[in-house]
């Protein structure tokens, strides 16, 4: 086999066969497959397209270019959620402890911010001796023990995934739905899990900014996890404004303490969301018999205190302090903050979710490139979302920050992120639509 | 400048401005852009496409990559001939000496043959002693000596173009046919010529099987001339029979000699090509006042045995023996020959010229990778062509070999290139259509 001859064959819309992708992902694993000629490889399945049969081999020789977890001394059904990235998106936090006290196994990998999206590590980092570089032996021990973990990317799963993201990266070809489906389902794979829920998020702060885009991903991801005899749904859900009321890594770990706590000043989208996804846990796992009876399950794991104990749990098994559960004072805090007025009355029409992701990280909360620094402090608290009435002069949110000239930067931004005006907009439904399997989707917007 | 937005510009289907492409061109010369983000652009240019306007800034900016004559000093106008290869296509040997004799200034720089197309310096180079490595000094001092030379690629005219189609030939985009056109454009204005006469060949022997190819291909390279000021005019000829008899290095200069010498052996399509290419670079030169005139002035430059001095003159200009042109048994000989009698009778329907092609590489007298020697004295010599009646026993050809094991090989390629049936076939035209401008072109078939 010569891999110009699978250029050639993808370039002009043929279909490659699996043991074609096995042999090319297995080559260049093995440094026989040169970049220049990957990535005019890469080019040419982003312009042409992967069938449904190329990306499932993709997929599958991605997972397998690594070791794969074997999970099956637990008898717990295992089930991990991956959403595709948005603002104020925290739901890990909340679905993992919530999942792993009903009895599902959650061995959740994930990965940190980059540009405006926050990352699950960066937020669980803030809390003060959070460690998420547990080797694999750890984790599975830790699995076994209080069957969940946190832990970051490992060199050893699915390492073709991470060459060819790098190469995508500086080659244009990063936003390919197949090759976006078969980094995210390979690295998912990998974890041994037996089924995954998908929060597949469209709108200003998302990677994706139409609907119809987020549903061809969703679809195209499911059938990927059915051709791999795994179980897989995906919500479409509305990043059109941040997920919750704070952006930022500590703000948002003190955000999902008091969905766990049942505190009044936790957001009802957050708790409809998280909720949401971890019935769809509970029912891919086979642990509840159907959507309505998982998430009167979730209701009261967060109602009687289930979730919090098992989020105490994570935290001190991962090295951290957990008295930050009932004292988020100890986690880090910004010197300052200051509260931003609205400069005229009217309903919230819009915050475009992106601005305030950005301004988030302009004052120092994410990063621009991998190798930047997070100040774990630093972020906004918004008092106002979509479709709250406001008087000109009130508070439409409050800036935590370290640092004055990035306060300044950071300013601009989030007065131009609210859209405000009259009359009361319409209600944009959180979750816009369910992707189940290939026959049967259910959309309700 | 961020190179990869300019991939994601191709990619999305936008057009690059001329700066940006130019920058593009410079920073790859210069190292700047590794070769897996060139390769990325390729790819998407050859599945987008590129305008007019882009093609031309492509050709302006690889031509511009390095070295451009200057033969101002020479007052005659410079004409070039490029072919886009075939098989037994010796045409540069009588051209060159016939548009020279003419008072033309025909400063050519020709290739190696590759796979089953020869090329004219591996021809050149049959005849003893003859040197294709001259210096640029000693080229245009030949040039204003006798107003003509042959040599090889040097390394200083169009060094991007040397890079970039090293990168498309294992990145599987060298079949397009606009970067084939700023390929061939760049590095024939790099020649510093007034005018260029392209033969571009279609049919079983050429790089495109379709005339519809042949004729889109030869539409850019005419208007991307045009844009850059340059008078061109592109001539689209059959090649799914061999030109002329013979096959092979030294036995198509034989062949030349017979042409220039007005011999009865001259095929007639060698003679009728010759001519038409070069009263074409005549006509663009502005020595003739019509093409009709200027096919008369070429036919009595053949008759008088002007066009025969001038070879001789080329001949010894580059260290080669000018006694060749007098007695051809100087040119290296094959050891062995062998007719190939046809198994049936009937009209040569159709000869494969790839298959013979790849015939005469066999035998030696080609090369499969750049490194190989190639066997001078070794090829084909036909003595039926399409539209000719044969009778079963009869003479189909004559293979000149140096090698038993090497003749076995080739008899089956050459057996199965003749295809003979009745009735006799409907004949082909050898000049199928002429592009001159955007405007207006002319068609004959």
């Amino acid at each position: 086999m010569r891999f110009i001859d699978l250029i050639r064959k993808k370039r002009d819309s043929h279909e490659l066969s699996a043991d074609e992708i096995g042999w090319m992902i297995r080559q260049y694993s093995a440094d026989a497959i040169p970049d220049y000629q990957m990535s005019a490889w890469l080019m040419a399945a982003f312009l042409r397209g992967l069938s449904p049969a190329e990306l499932a081999a993709l997929t599958s020789a991605m997972l397998h270019s690594g070791r794969v977890l074997d999970l099956s001394a637990l008898a717990a059904p295992k089930v991990d959620k991956h959403s595709t990235g948005g603002v104020g998106d925290k739901t890990s936090l909340i679905i993992a402890p919530l999942a792993a006290s009903a009895g599902v196994v959650v061995p959740m990998i994930s990965g940190r911010g980059l540009g405006h999206t926050g990352g699950t590590l960066d937020k669980l980092e803030s809390i003060p001796g959070f460690s998420v570089n547990l080797d694999i032996p750890r984790f599975t021990a830790q699995l076994a023990s209080i069957g969940v973990a946190l832990i970051g990317q490992t060199e050893d799963l699915a390492p073709a995934d991470k060459r060819l993201y790098a190469l995508r990266d500086v080659t244009g070809t990063v936003e390919s739905q197949s090759l976006i489906c078969a980094s995210i389902m390979s690295k998912k794979l990998a974890e041994g899990i037996d089924a995954l829920v998908l929060d597949v998020k469209f709108g200003s702060g998302a990677f994706m900014k139409r609907v119809e885009d987020a549903r061809s991903l969703a679809h195209l991801m499911v059938e990927t996890g059915e051709r791999m005899n795994k179980r897989v749904a995906a919500l479409l859900t509305d990043m059109d404004q941040p997920l919750g009321n704070c952006i930022g890594n500590a703000l948002e770990v003190r955000e999902c303490i008091d969905v766990l706590k049942t505190s009044k000043d936790a957001p009802a989208d957050l708790i409809e969301l998280s909720v949401a996804l971890t019935a769809w846990m509970l029912l891919l796992g086979g642990i509840s018999p159907s959507l309505a009876a998982a998430e009167d399950r979730v209701r009261s794991l967060i109602a009687d205190g289930s979730g919090l104990r098992k989020f105490r749990d994570i935290i001190t098994a991962q090295g951290g302090d957990p008295r930050v559960c009932d004292d988020p004072s100890r986690l880090p805090q910004a010197r300052h903050t200051q509260t931003i007025p609205a400069l005229t009355s009217g309903y919230v029409q819009h915050i475009d979710s992106e601005k305030i992701g950005v301004a988030s990280l302009v004052l120092g909360g994410g990063r621009e490139k991998k190798e930047d620094a997070v100040d774990p402090a630093v972020g906004l608290v918004l008092s106002k979302k979509v479709g709250d009435r406001v008087a000109s002069g009130e508070a439409l949110c409050t800036v935590h920050y370290n640092s004055d000239a990035r306060l300044t930067e950071a300013l601009a931004l989030i007065e131009s992120a609210y859209a405000i005006a009259s009359p009361a907009p319409i209600a944009r439904k959180l979750i816009h639509g369910i992707v189940q399997t290939s026959g049967g989707s259910k959309f309700n917007g």
